[in-house]
């Protein structure tokens, strides 16, 4: 690892919030941003992403107006055998060190200081992305100066709403967005609940008569998939939908709210 | 309150988020919808939302590529008295059945049947926005035909972490977004905090050394305010910048994000 002379210039580096998955749903800074940046990082994430690459090409193509290059490399491997929560914690931190070693290497070698790239994130960079907190472990290692500013996009959470057309609060209640492995911590009584990153279809752990999900997948794309309803009427639905869609394209990535309505939980008001 | 012709041609209701205050935040697919809607609908709330109103004016001038009217309306009164939690959702329930009312009429007298009207929203449609509340009790009434579209938008959430070059979630734990007066419910140790509409500086509330505090205010727009540290270090701060910025311009609205990180928690990984 060496380091540059001091005083170089910094890199500036854009991460850039793309929406869910229809093109329209980016916004006119991230096109602008795209018109800024002289080279693209692409970091593959295994065959089942492909078509979200491609999604992002497509991008570029239509709305990059000078001359860009695209940089593709390979996402380190990730430990997914270690199901438990702090082994989970610690296989995405291992994680992003190599990932940290990858993103510097690219930076450096594929961009001059003073030159602008970009990363193209889905969703917005904040919510379960981990450019950002790979780009802070590339910052510590202190050997390249980073300018890094952030372009926020829709979520697929608010383009699941959209969707449904439900608001994700209730009446003054909070909303609590949560990775599926900790959906058992997350109550329905103190407000609404989003569920994200689900591989296990955790819905069918929870319980009630009275609990609605509005459920989407592919949100955004040709391919979208939306089920609504009460969780007990429709959660087989929601399963063989799912599973006739993982098989069909190789890979799903869905997200769904749940709900308690307020007036069959108590009748203030 | 009278019917109209069964199997009249429903009207267009376009809901559409315009981003927190940038207007550059505003999305592709919220332009195409700007641009298909030949009346818009703005509730005044207030002369401390004036500046907001000229915004959402400008943008209609910027993107509108037709002929387009702008319907200005009174909000109903709400009822701020009430400060406990029961009063406050009946107050707002009250709120929302005369605002049904008003949008109705706004609907039916400015709106031909099989007409694109749009209602321009900051930040996104689904949080803390009554909008699609007010149009479902409009449809309830059963008088009138709806068609609604929702175009989701960028929040003032992604805006304030994207100002600050931060996740709004730590690895693999969740995120709880509430209003203030319901911060008191909020755990730290269940994953970050994010708190909206807060009148009363809540974050004073909150204990304890290990605490950060990443807050923004008129978020986007050249007004925009942004503080970050240790909140023991700088909750005074924001107080200042806060009650400054409040008295010149007669308004605020300030979102934060509270956090404590994960390596001052415990130490896995």
């Amino acid at each position: 690892m060496s380091s540059e002379p001091a005083g170089a210039e910094p890199r500036h580096v854009l991460v850039i919030g793309i929406g869910a998955g229809d093109p329209d749903h980016l916004t006119l800074a991230a096109v602008k941003a795209i018109r800024r940046a002289e080279v693209f990082f692409v970091l593959g994430k295994g065959p089942e992403k492909e078509s979200l690459t491609d999604l992002r090409r497509r991008m570029l193509e239509e709305h990059a107006t000078g001359p860009y290059r695209v940089v593709d490399a390979e996402d380190p491997w990730r430990d997914r055998t270690r199901g438990d929560r702090a082994g989970y914690a610690s296989a995405v931190h291992d994680w992003r060190a190599r990932r940290a070693e990858v993103y510097e290497r690219l930076v450096r070698e594929h961009l001059e200081p003073g030159g602008t790239g970009a990363f193209l994130v889905w969703g917005d960079p904040s919510l379960y992305d981990s450019t950002l907190g790979v780009l802070d472990r590339v910052a510590e290692r202190g050997t390249v100066a980073l300018d890094v500013e952030v372009v926020p996009g829709v979520t697929s959470v608010s383009a699941l709403a959209a969707r449904h057309r439900v608001p994700l609060n209730q009446v003054g209640r909070p909303v609590h967005i949560t990775p599926a492995r900790r959906l058992d911590e997350a109550s329905l009584d103190g407000g609404d609940v989003v569920v994200m990153l689900d591989a296990h279809e955790s819905f069918g752990e929870v319980t009630g008569d009275d609990v609605w999900i509005y459920w989407g997948a592919y949100l955004g794309t040709p391919d979208e998939l939306l089920v609504s309803g009460r969780l007990v009427d429709v959660a087989d639905r929601i399963r063989e939908v799912r599973a006739e869609a993982r098989a069909r394209h190789g890979w799903i990535m869905d997200t769904y709210l749940l709900r308690r309505p307020e007036g069959e939980r108590d009748t203030e008001g």
